[in-house]
């Protein structure tokens, strides 16, 4: 009886790591949802039970919920679940709340994590978070409102470092170009990309600044979700 | 003739990427340092020629100049090298500046990102650095100055974001707290952790609050290389 929390990476299936692939290997039942490459699916046992979570048809998502009654009920029979997540299960992967629902039943649990998309989707396409001289700090964000508003979220105004990852951020991204422009740091001029598909043959890069992004995203068509990175970074390798 | 950057991960050797194995398995170079877990190394050929570029016994680390040398030296032989790094090449790994002089000298290149130990060092010691109604945001920062004053680095108290990652901190950890303390954001009863040996066996966590973390980390006599995690994310997952 186990609950094994892995983190699939980004979109590159053989971006999982050695020990994620593992768990995959090993698991009497995989719980998965939408982010995560159909392709890692094949590393599982034959004899696995494949329970897709993700969104249906025409419907939301499975509510977390029926997610975390899943694992209970799986890890009560015996079995040795593996909860696959896109990404890395605590970059806003809800990986927390799972942890508390099955430490309230006493059932053991490992957490393996995954590259997160806000650092690697933009590596990939050559933008690195941090550079010497350039930036040396990085601040990771939702662009998407939790709907219960107990939390007070951060503005993107407030936000001071370098250079500023927004995830889910693209349908609201006309509003968050208006936030960010708050802040004395940044101006029409900063630098922002948007990438989709990242770390994917599908990737789509488009490069633009505060001032023109949101008009440059119309053009090129860009649809959620993707992965905003904002500041200097984006144009430092651009060079020779 | 192609220099491939590798993140090596945060410590765990198992947490090295599918993809970064696979580089190492084929690499005729590998050119690595001191954060990168010598386990990898046993996944090279035997014809692969081992570069370490790390701390000198009682001399400085090698020089940027003289890896960046090294790196397009052995390209121009046409080998196949492979830049092994521990965490992420682009979180504070100078990845970026290696790819430039690459450019330089028109080299092809790849980057495989890495488990980045920001991240997943918390995570594995049971603190997601994101949780719904508790953070929605998070920032990596050094807490290592760069010797060269060109970059205006973002003080601490000036970081927002629900949750603070100071990577290379426990030197200076006192000012450090300080900083931190100067946002109203926080207070002295702000939750701390600072995570040595992350994701090892040897992993040593010590927790506390801004108001007494320094006599803490005095007390469990924590000596640097570490990760610090700053705020509500750090207790979120004790309950039960």
């Amino acid at each position: 009886m186990k609950v094994i929390l892995v983190g699939a990476g980004p979109g590159d299936e053989e971006l999982i790591t050695l020990k994620g692939l593992k768990a995959i290997q090993n698991a009497d039942v995989i719980v998965y949802d939408d982010l995560v490459g159909k392709g890692l699916l094949k590393y599982a046992k034959e004899s696995a039970e494949l329970i897709y979570v993700g969104k249906r048809k025409g419907k939301h998502s499975h509510k977390q919920e029926e997610i975390n009654k899943i694992l209970v009920e799986k890890a009560k029979e015996g079995k040795i679940v593996v909860r696959l997540k896109g990404g890395d299960p605590f970059v806003f992967g809800r990986g927390g709340e799972e942890i508390l629902e099955l430490k309230k039943h006493d059932i053991p649990y490992e957490v393996i994590p995954g590259i997160t998309s806000a650092i690697a989707v933009p590596e990939v396409a050559g933008i690195p978070v941090t550079h010497r001289k350039v930036a040396t700090s990085f601040t990771v964000v939702t662009g998407h409102e939790a709907e219960d508003k107990e939390h007070q979220q951060v503005k993107l105004s407030e936000l001071n470092a370098d250079t500023i990852i927004i995830l889910m951020g693209i349908t609201n991204l006309e509003k968050h170009v208006k936030e960010l422009l708050k802040n004395p740091k940044r101006n029409e001029n900063t630098p922002v990309a948007i990438i989709t598909d990242g770390t994917t043959e599908k990737q789509k890069v488009v490069k633009g600044t505060l001032g023109n992004i949101v008009e440059k995203a119309k053009e090129h068509d860009i649809k959620p979700p993707g992965v905003i990175v904002v500041g200097e970074v984006v144009n430092v390798l651009d060079k020779f």
